[in-house]
């Protein structure tokens, strides 16, 4: 058991930030990239006629690679703590399904397939490009880009309808005006629209042009549609982003506040002190909040989404308005339990340091805090119960 | 009449969520896409040899098509709650002149003409593109787009002379610089037009450039202007998307709850809490806030913006300050009322639970609201009153 | 003097809203537009041949319009508010340095010398297109765009200094890797300019490409820099304008109204609800705030600029913290006096009817804004007292 | 020594804005740019035959120039405050280390050994381009630039990748679709990537076009990935040219006026009063806040950062919640000392006038900060004590 954890911390585990998990990444990464360079040089006959049998080898090599690679993972994902009360059929199937998997298996399939056949075709090879997609668990910021792209797909679905538009009635007029001089490149719609692609990305190749008159002075005007035709994307993709970034350190308001029900029968004076000693924070749905063991400096407030506590032998769910992280802070000890973002959380955090100024000047908020930190400690009773695990199992895991 | 209810759902009604209603603007959108194809694939004389007849058919039966359709929706339209009380003729009138039905008639108008009188001239089937236009009504965000394209009209319109001028200026210049060399190419400014378009647009198209030294160092300049003339609409237009979407989830101020007349007399200390408890939400004109007969989970409250609630024999228009939707929260039933925005609102939500929280420990403002809801009960005494059918016929429809 | 202040109403009074000032407006902004195309007319041999006189002649004619718009406007300003108290050389002096005069007055000057000299050169038609500039006036917006620019300018000006070093860069190396191949193109440093101008551009005219393998490989890294050499200038522009915007409609904080004086006794409550009530609006130097004679729909206190308010024989200036437009609203009467904005101002406005409940409710406000009133009154003392001529003259006028 | 401080004025000091200052900024700026114009030219073979010599003697008098500033900023550097109390050798060797001398000396080195060792390769003329690099120096905003890419580094990264498979992605395809047709332009990837890359960078040289029909409609679709491919990194530059301008002037919030512990026992009332007279400024690491001998007009709070500040014979360190130039204010005298912002900083300032309004209303304000400040004056003492000079030496410089 003790080289399956280490093999789940090595491949899967926390924040990636020790040495030899940094490490295996890197390898890994290089491993992907140095597949689609081979697969490049390959393609050029003078290489391939020389290095042939070397790519051919790197290719099996690489792929037996990623296979065990692959192996591995399934095999270690019982460790994955949202996992770890699931029987470990169950835990593999449910990980199996998870976004990363499906690429890793995206991934290698092909060329598992046509190796264990014994075909190989040359177009069967751009396959092995698919290989690129497996980065995607290296860098983060890669979902976070498809999801602003995904919540401006209404927009960006009303850009390409426009762009549609543009093409056809760019090329369609240009047939008329030019057709009867440039048949070859004008003479119909589709024929029309290479020209019009090209111009309107503002591409140019330069290998049609309008050569008439009215032509030239039509395809001005079109060159322009092209300027219009970037800056609609662009402005769309760079509003959201900026709305992103916006949501995501977002101002604690008063509303905030008086939402926590710990707070509802405080003095507005005192509610308002304790908003100024607040501060924000959002994380991703899966991101570790706490980690059983570590020193604590905060405990939380929940202003949005769902947060999982993992105590030694069950699990809580928590929600908006419920707070966390105290007991280790009155106790003035280590995190008690994990806790994790079931889904994308807003949270406030209490610092240290004034959690114990607030404690001390507002003694009744101190019992409160307390008594909850009590009950939870003696009982395990917390404010939500446990979450059943039918529920659990149909919650994205980490990157959905 | 039970069929006709039923064809104003299918391709009128609500949110267009229920899978008939997606269906048939699925199969709509699908023959608008096939209609342009089909104009392009026609336009290559090859395949017009073989397979014109085809083309001849599916384009009436296309026609055919949307004529029933544009007839359907004239029919169907006195359903349309709006325009329920105005009699069947002064409804189809008024909603013909809609911009959908403009546009539905606009996509289909040349076409009837030109089957009728039995033309068929080759650049008439460029009408065809403008069944593209009937998309539209498909992409509610084509309509933010064009609202944020024309709220930034004065800058872009700045761009369009700043533009003007660069182009002017760089052919100018060049027809001096370059007009000796190249004298067919840069001889006369609209001459060297053509070559400044392409360059500034950055499309460079490569048949024409400068090639003397002076030229190329002019034309160099030439391109960097270039890149600013693509700067100035991009930002613009990134700013404006920005500005819409920051205008659309508007914060909650102190100042929006304390204009609101019903809370006119409470102590600052409940107003901060009510604040604490709303949530904002913006809808477009024409948008359908509350459904008769749907459960209730919330009361509204207008900050802007004005809405009409369609009560079985009348209907009411109600402003900033005015609130509704409390009935149904107060008895725990279903929606009494049909609820339209007649202009772009800003709404303030009160969830059913924060609702009742609130209820009890204001006993005044429970108070307050029971008495304009029994009031609103039993004698449809609303606010302002019932809105004469004249001004409600000036208002924009859905779209406009 | 009749027509002289009928003239300036045409020519420069007020918001440019009634007909005829939009028709003057349109029909001017027409006669630059064609003076322009006519210039790009006048340049090819073929049409000059055949209308030649005609342009001439419209030439000619256009200038003695721009001319005597030019009169004509220097001749009515005595009657621009801001400098009526001034004597008439006085105020045409200065009226004649302001930014919009000097546009009007380059726009024609160069062509006045050509034909009282009467040499006729080719390139001194060019100075012909400087009368775009006149054009500005038209559309305010250009302003902004130049104070977007001009407060970036550090940024574009660091873009600038990246370009230049990216430009000596590519041409740079690509003479080492390309020259020996394409001694021509790419000989020489000032040479491979051309090709790296054109492709960092992303122009890519096509006619000089480097064709030996590591030269494609060090032009593909070049286009890809191009790309980024557009990302930075857009997004400097874009955060500009998105902050232009931003400060535009600004956000009432607490500390705005705290800080007017007249508030400065109030409780805190009393103050929140004020705060609730004032609303926003930024005026850019030069805007005439309030007309004499209007109705009056809101007063005004000034968070940042400097307002003049123009009464029949004498001018204050206003600051930060002052107010005005009470008097209106007390007595329920027309506007009094004129108020302009000397610099970029900041207001908070208190509408009439929120007006009105204020001073039900707030006594003691009332009695405070009613004595200032009834002092501003009787003996026209305003908090800040007349402004000397001397420092108004010193002031921009509009569009500075 | 006298002479010591005028060169660290005349090179280093302060704000940069006397005319002496400005004067050797532009001057050396300008033999920045004739050093890289020189490099360009000399590179024409005509041009260097006739001027060859001019030339390299304009390259030794420059590089003379660049060493003598080198070893002059050197020898000046002891009066940089914060290197003061250091002793000279380390002072030196510290300031070596800075970012902005390590650039001096890359721009000299390369020049000076191979005037040294006598070699004049071709291409070691290129690392003279590297002199370039000296005008980060007077371009602060590359240095935002430079961060706003770094805090942006992940979606680029993320965006690289994503163009990295676009580009392979498309070469690929092409071969399998062209290369039959086109076997010299498409017959391999690293061939057909040429064509990919000036195609979805929009460069379009047009030397290598697809021919055949399948392959111009996937390379019509490869333009549209075109367009794309710039939207993404331009959106996320802009985006972050938002925040960073958004994080700029930030907004003062109850919060951070609650925090600063003076005022820890204020009534929220005048806690309120004193939120809405604050001011807000952020300052680069580095940045001089106050300079001894200057007149004072405000005091300053930190709401983030620290601030050094330099007394006669000590220096402390201040942080958030703390303030400083209150001294200057309550005697009504010049500044005593120069602070520095030693990390970034964010800063509440309160104004003169606001200050001694503010001390009079609330004498009890008055006398808590009067007592600090006559701690301060006699014994030296501030709240965070001496700074250990290790520390400082860890710290970094400005521009770091």
């Amino acid at each position: 058991m003790a080289i399956k954890q280490r093999l789940y911390d090595l491949l899967e585990g926390g924040n990636r930030s020790t040495a030899s998990q940094r490490c295996i990444d890197a390898l890994l990464g290089l491993l992907i990239v140095a597949n689609v360079l081979a697969v490049a040089l390959e393609s050029v006959p003078r290489i391939d006629a020389i290095y042939g049998l070397y790519f051919k080898a790197f290719d099996l090599i690489s792929l037996a690679i990623f296979c065990g690679e692959y192996v591995i993972r399934l095999w270690v994902c019982t460790e994955h703590p949202p996992l770890k009360r699931l029987s470990a059929g169950e835990a593999r199937w449910r990980y199996a399904r998870s976004p990363f998997m499906i690429i890793d298996l995206v991934a290698i399939l092909p060329s598992l397939v046509v190796s264990v056949i014994g075909v190989d075709l040359r177009f069967l090879r751009i396959f092995r490009l698919l290989r690129l997609l497996k980065l995607a668990r290296y860098s983060p910021t890669i979902i976070t880009l498809g999801r602003v792209l995904y919540e401006e797909r209404r927009a960006l679905f009303a850009v390409v309808i426009i762009m549609f538009g543009l093409l056809m009635l760019s090329a369609s007029v240009m047939t008329i005006i030019e057709g009867a001089a440039q048949p070859e490149a004008f003479g119909s719609i589709p024929a029309a629209m290479w020209w019009a692609l090209a111009t309107l990305s503002t591409v140019g190749y330069g290998d049609v042009v309008p050569i008439t008159a009215l032509g030239r002075i039509f395809g001005g005007l079109v060159t322009l549609l092209g300027v219009a035709m970037y800056a609609l994307p662009i402005a769309i993709i760079a509003a959201g982003f900026t709305n992103e970034s916006r949501r995501r350190d977002f101002v604690i308001t008063w509303g905030m506040v008086a939402r926590v029900p710990l707070f509802a029968n405080l003095e507005p004076v005192v509610l308002a002190k304790i908003g100024g000693l607040l501060r924000s924070k959002s994380v991703p749905a899966g991101y570790e909040i706490a980690h059983k063991g570590q020193p604590a400096d905060c405990m939380y407030f929940i202003v949005g989404g769902e947060v999982v506590v993992d105590i030694d032998d069950h699990r809580v769910t928590l929600e908006e308005g419920d707070f966390f992280g105290e007991i280790a802070l009155l106790h003035d000890t280590q995190r008690r339990a994990h806790a994790y973002a079931l889904t994308e959380c807003r949270l406030m955090l209490l610092m240290k340091s004034d959690f114990h100024g607030l404690m001390e000047t507002e003694p009744k908020l101190r019992r409160e805090i307390a008594e909850v930190a009590a009950e939870r400690l003696s009982k395990g009773d917390w404010s939500h119960g446990d979450i059943p695990d039918e529920e659990l199992q149909n919650r994205p895991l980490e990157g959905e």
